[in-house]
């Protein structure tokens, strides 16, 4: 039977009908009213870190790596030094694309089952005054670990350095509040925790920093400077805008604001979290971040001890029962990840882990324990 | 009443509820289902051209301005020198962004209401031995005008310089054959022709250039040989694709073929343009083009000469009557553009000219004759 089955993945995830109904619409993309749709859509996203007085929000075309990319060649300088906070994939890359794009790049390296600590970068930062700018990954999805992104944010302003945020999987779940944390962009996407479908990214960015920013970028497609300056002339995008993305998108954080925004979603989140681990510690599954450590976003589980466990087959066993599992992103220790965002809630988590007990007695695997 | 307008833009354009039925579900972007769409796709857009046995097709998340940037970043050696065919805005984007990225750039300009000559080109090409790449649009939208495809290819062919095709507006409409046409790199995108909704870009690279455009771009995000390899070794996609957009797509292009392909979109477009321009005429509008210039898929027209014309008002009435026109993209001369192409037929172009019609008759403008 061709049921929809549910994402447990950490974007592109399960959104609403509702959200999906709104791309059934096609939009002239030099029009008025498509203009009123991203004018409103902008507003509403400062809204959710309350940064109407400190920041402007620059939405560009593509995932959420493009946007990341182009936040760094819009806001560091050719001759600027960046340093990534690196406790997983998602540093490495944000590592990799600034150093390709030219920029000097010094990485600070943590355990993939560590946050990243504030300490060591005030640290860092006082012997090391040529670094111009540090990025800082909100929530690693390589793991599911939660970075301190207040901590960071207030030794980058003590030391009065830049701070890059990649708030990719943590925007609209976790709490972020632009009027008290200082940062100089913060990224994020329409296919994650603001459940719209994927196809766009968006850049908030300090107003203070603005006009240093014209003429930065060696791309012109991720200029965010001068799509902003763009769009504040003509309130259309600079090159043709992904319309049923954006529709979508703007349907979808209606939806994220009459639920209650940012705390109820994180309310949601957590709860979808704790239902997740609970059900699947009772078949011995042991998650591989300490619990203080775990964002309510996507949590990484061991891989089972038995032999006769294989992700493909665990895989396509939860995917026949309706859940579509994650792999770890691991190099050192054999992982799977199952994310908690999305239009889901306990119900679906609940049945999540009854597919997985139902795939592990198929498999004849009678516990999820991990070597220990 | 709010129904749909018709889109007379050249994309986004006007989609079948069909395609847009196709985005009401959500795809694991890891999965083997997914990957089947995308492989699948990526098959029929190389037969769009007869590219199997030649070249390649890479997907590019974004505008189709990001596949055209992504071209010349992966195709283009650091040390390359571009001549840019020029006879418009799209002309003049691609130099652009070709020297943000620091390729030499030269320019060969022609007139907007012209085509590019290759006989121009070959003088051009036997006097400036240096450079590497030629840039053309196939067919420049700020116009409409079509370019020589095919004699633009021979010359390039014949010097041993590189060929880079824009066919952004042309791809899947006018014909081109890869088997008989060198070119290294053609960039067309979702959202045009082959009636997608917008949101990705897509490019043909030639199998024997391959190897060389390893590690040439400085971007991480516009790879696209990268992003092949990837795609090669995993069915995926480097970075989240827009999964809605690429099912859409998908389905634009199962309908593409029922329609007959090429041929049979061709000889749609064309009709529609005919009807247009016809319609037009007896309302007393004169194009831009001479007629033997005009690809069939956007048309430029004079503004009327009357003084109560106004493009804003002349927009607004067209758009309350259910049709959504295009402003003119020239610097020099007042004109505005009517799209041919997208989901529709000699009605919807026969009804258009009916809604200019009582347009102008409510500004009171009782001809569109442009001053002579």
């Amino acid at each position: 039977m061709d049921r929809d089955r549910i994402l447990l993945t950490p974007g592109p995830l399960t959104t609403t009908l509702r959200t999906k109904l709104a791309m059934l619409k096609d939009w002239g993309s030099w029009d008025a009213d498509f203009n009123a749709v991203t004018a409103s859509l902008r507003s509403r996203l400062l809204d959710v870190v309350h940064g109407q007085q400190t920041h402007v929000v620059v939405p560009l075309q593509g995932s959420g790596t493009f946007s990341v990319e182009a936040a760094v060649a819009t806001v560091v300088p050719h001759d600027g030094h960046v340093l990534v906070l690196d406790n997983g994939a998602y540093c490495k890359r944000a590592a990799r694309l600034s150093q390709m794009m030219g920029r000097q790049v010094s990485v600070l390296a943590f355990g993939e089952d560590e946050a990243v600590s504030a300490a060591a970068l005030d640290e860092r930062l006082a012997t090391s005054p040529g670094i111009t700018h540090v990025i800082l990954i909100h929530c690693e999805t390589g793991t599911g670990v939660e970075n301190p992104l207040v901590e960071v944010a207030a030794v980058c302003e003590r030391h009065g350095k830049g701070l890059i945020v990649d708030a990719m999987s943590s925007f609209g779940a976790l709490p972020i509040d632009a009027r008290s944390v200082r940062f100089d962009a913060l990224i994020a996407a329409s296919g994650k925790c603001l459940e719209g479908v994927p196809g766009m990214g968006f850049v908030l960015l300090r107003q203070a920093i603005l006009d240093s920013c014209a003429g930065r970028s060696q791309s012109l497609a991720m200029d965010l400077h001068d799509q902003h300056v763009y769009m504040g002339k003509t309130g259309q995008w600079r090159f043709t805008p992904p319309t049923h993305v954006v529709a979508a998108l703007s349907e979808a954080v209606t939806q994220y604001v009459e639920e209650g925004g940012q705390p109820a979603r994180l309310a949601r989140y957590a709860d979808n979290c704790r239902t997740l681990i609970d059900g699947m510690a009772a078949l011995g599954f042991r998650p591989l971040l300490r619990a203080e450590l775990q964002a309510p976003i996507i949590v990484t589980f061991h891989a089972p001890a038995h032999p006769a466990y294989d992700f493909r087959r665990f895989y396509e066993g939860a995917k026949a029962r309706g859940f579509m599992l994650y792999p770890g992103k691991l190099t050192q220790i054999e992982t799977f990840r199952v994310g908690c965002i999305g239009a889901i809630g306990r119900n679906e988590m609940n049945q999540a882990v009854q597919a997985v007990a139902d795939t592990l007695r198929e498999m004849g695997i009678p516990s999820g324990a991990p070597a220990r």
